[in-house]
């Protein structure tokens, strides 16, 4: 077998977050809905010059500084993101930038001077793209190690139904030879299919028609002439652009709930019978674990639900359930899925298979990119802290990105997994955060602040420059 | 040697120019200032509909049915883009779907189920990554097809500096083992710094701040209070957005060409250093031909002076250039360079090994990812129509990419590159394309047009969703 895989994790979650207690009581709905139904207690909140650069480099610094890497041996850098800070310029470069300035005291400049360094875009699924690139090309050459980062921002609209399923943060893992923590094995099943399931547009408006909109509101008479004048004449940089339509970006998604459920739940069927016609896999039993992309700490156990009855088909399990919960009824399939799902038969698989996958996504919410990583961290952290041996487990990584592409894969835990994982105290970490109001939340949301709340955060964006031949470059720093 | 590489290769370039002797014209400068300083002739410009999802759109579909290619063997359609027309969905995605869709009658639909579609983001080099990754992944597997393509468009304001090297369009290669035009060998040297020579930020406004300039400058009496009450009161999307901040983004670039020069001319030194600590090279003999990123034609002739001087250091050709020019001037090194531009054997240099892969860029303008790859098709269509006999030389790949990172390799022309040349008549096709007067490129350009001019482009974009759930969704359709 190939030994090629994850030899170190990190990861970073910024400092703050709201329970769902709270959000639930000022949005006047049951926070059990939210707690019981989907899993989730709190979501991470980034503080003012928090961004996906910042998330990116300090989970390359905790990768870097708790695994004692010299820089100088990385030979790339590889992001997986859907919140990029420019369109041109990669978030990488300003993540590796932090972290090569912050360690020039002790390797110098330019440690990552011939790295190579990039970043991948596919919705949720763009890191573990990075992932799989990145293991075919240290699998060339046994000297070569790299890192890859997933690292994001899920911000959904205030009082919006997808408000409870934000989040933020970055993980970063080592790819090498000999990986302590999992090998990866060399089957990929890959589904894809182009759906505007979920999406960040640039909304276009024509810049008269905003002008218009504000003087008929205001019961204002300026005519089209006097609009033409202005534009012409004024040194607003957003007025005076020569083109007449204004593209805006948001970081708020387009998205339609139902259907990208759908879209998921397709491309991952659809992406096991690839990895199937590859490998025959019992997938029902082969896998002791099961790692989901998780939008929210419950999708992975919902989604998986279908196919885990169809994997069963036929076999003595099969016929225990509908023991317990009766025949499959064709006239009401609904009802005896939603039977299934309460049966103590799934009940054991998700409790053996998904659940210690899913804690860490319970405490920071959606991460995108990283979802899938942090679900990793969240199964080996669970299970260091209750002692499982599961060293020589197979693990399944279900993956999937809106737009859409799923990617299933596998791997084997490593002997010396615990002695990685031990160190970083992944869940005695999310409990030393501080809890913030909802109001605090929603002037950080409306970006209504203009520095940052409490202390904050270690690497920082500090300004953005205003010069003509850099507008726009953003500066960041450690302290 | 490793024997995988470029198999086929196809492009697509608007259909509409306008003539540098014509935009100079109407800018008042002189017209040989672009042509015999930059080598610049005509630039091509997108229609209305046209983005960087058809312009791939038409490469990949170009590259399927010049070369009968199966889209159920394609395993990859990995793409390098700096305009990409979505945050989170790949613009990748958005291309495969529409050939996917024209391939239906031939293939049936899903000819692109199993396929892993990626886009890759690193201004002009992201195309180059994704050739460097999908190499990687071929190898591993006889079987293995890739494609990758490189799409932009370059767009600068009315104007400015930047005006001339506009430019549009995409290019698609097919990565195979035994390819027919081009094996490409396993050596890669790369260097990376992050700087801000040219990027893509977004603005950031205060929605208030907007209003009160509008104000302001027509003389209206608008108090905060009112400004405050229309923005809780307007059903416009844009005003009533509860972001303060709005985030505009703009395809042009934010740049400082004098200092993207220097770090092009820095990372391409410490690139080729890379490559050479790797696998010792006599750069200025070994390769029968260079190409290169090229924002303008004679950029790589340009900046690749210094380097050529470095190369040809104690030899033979350093005294015979001294002969010619005069000795090495340490107190006026800028106008001893300048001389050594101007020598025969500079000249020489660059009409064998650099101006074959110039000429179209001449003809298009800056392709950003794309330009290198058609350079490329430049070189070869050149030589094909010469009946130059080019089998078996090497060809030399400098490929840079602003914010910042070059990477150099090399490749070797394989028997078969004529067959697969000849059927595309590159200049011929560019020949062939339609000028519009300068002020028809201003109303593209400045987005004023809602319809196509002339007959628009057989992929072009339809409309734009606006229902909630899809909104901002571009649909395509192919006449």
């Amino acid at each position: 077998m190939n030994n090629t895989g994850i030899d170190a994790i990190a990861f970073y979650v910024p400092e703050l977050f709201v329970s769902m207690d709270n959000l639930a009581l000022a949005r006047g709905i049951p926070a059990e809905k939210l707690k019981r139904g989907l899993g989730l207690q709190k979501m991470a909140i980034p503080n003012v010059g928090e961004d996906a650069s910042t998330f990116a480099a300090n989970a390359l610094l905790n990768l870097i500084n708790q695994n004692n890497l010299n820089p100088n041996d990385i030979g790339r850098v590889y992001l997986g993101t859907e919140s990029a800070v420019d369109g041109s310029k990669p978030t990488a470069t300003y993540a590796v930038e932090i972290v090569e300035n912050e360690l020039a005291k002790t390797y110098g400049k330019r440690s990552f001077k011939h790295c190579d360094i990039l970043d991948m875009t596919f919705a949720c699924v763009g890191a573990i793209d990075a992932l799989h690139n990145s293991l075919d090309w240290v699998k060339q050459d046994k000297n070569r190690k790299a890192v890859v980062i997933a690292s994001d921002l899920s911000k959904y609209s205030l009082n919006s139904t997808g408000e409870y399923t934000q989040g933020a943060g970055a993980v970063a893992v080592l790819v090498s030879h000999n990986p302590n923590i999992l090998a990866i094995n060399d089957v990929w099943g890959v589904a894809s299919k182009s759906e505007g399931d979920f999406f960040k547009p640039r909304r276009t408006y024509k810049k008269t028609e905003l002008l218009k909109t504000v003087f008929t509101e205001l019961n204002l008479k300026i005519s089209d002439k006097n609009i033409a004048d202005f534009i012409a004449s004024t040194n607003s940089k957003f007025w005076s652009d020569t083109n007449e339509i204004v593209e805006v970006f948001k970081e708020e998604p387009v998205f339609d709930g139902q259907f990208s459920n759908a879209c998921y739940s397709d491309r991952i069927t659809e992406a096991l019978e690839h990895y199937n016609k590859q490998k025959t896999t019992d997938f029902s039993t082969h896998w002791n674990q099961i790692i989901f992309h998780l939008p929210y700490a419950y999708h992975g156990r919902r989604i998986i639900l279908d196919n885990w009855l169809t994997w069963i088909k036929g076999t003595n399990l099969h016929s225990q359930l509908e023991n317990e919960i009766g025949k499959q009824d064709v006239s009401n399939p609904k009802e005896w899925s939603k039977k299934a799902y309460k049966s103590s038969f799934y009940t054991d698989f998700v409790a053996s298979k998904i659940a210690g996958g899913e804690l860490a996504s319970s405490e920071i919410g959606n991460m995108y990119t990283a979802s899938i990583f942090m679900s990793l961290l969240s199964l080996l952290s669970n299970s260091y802290n209750k002692n499982e041996t599961i060293t020589d487990n197979t693990i399944g990584f279900i993956a999937y990105g809106s737009g859409s592409k799923s990617k299933v894969f596998e791997g084997v835990i490593q002997k010396n997994w615990a002695s990685k994982i031990a160190p970083i105290q992944l869940f005695q970490n999310l409990e030393n955060r501080t809890s913030i109001e909802v109001n605090t939340y929603e002037n950080l949301h409306q970006t209504k602040l203009d520095a940052p709340i409490l202390n904050g955060s270690k690497i920082s964006m500090d300004y953005v420059e205003s010069d003509e031949t850099n507008y726009g470059l953003r500066r960041y720093s450690m302290k």
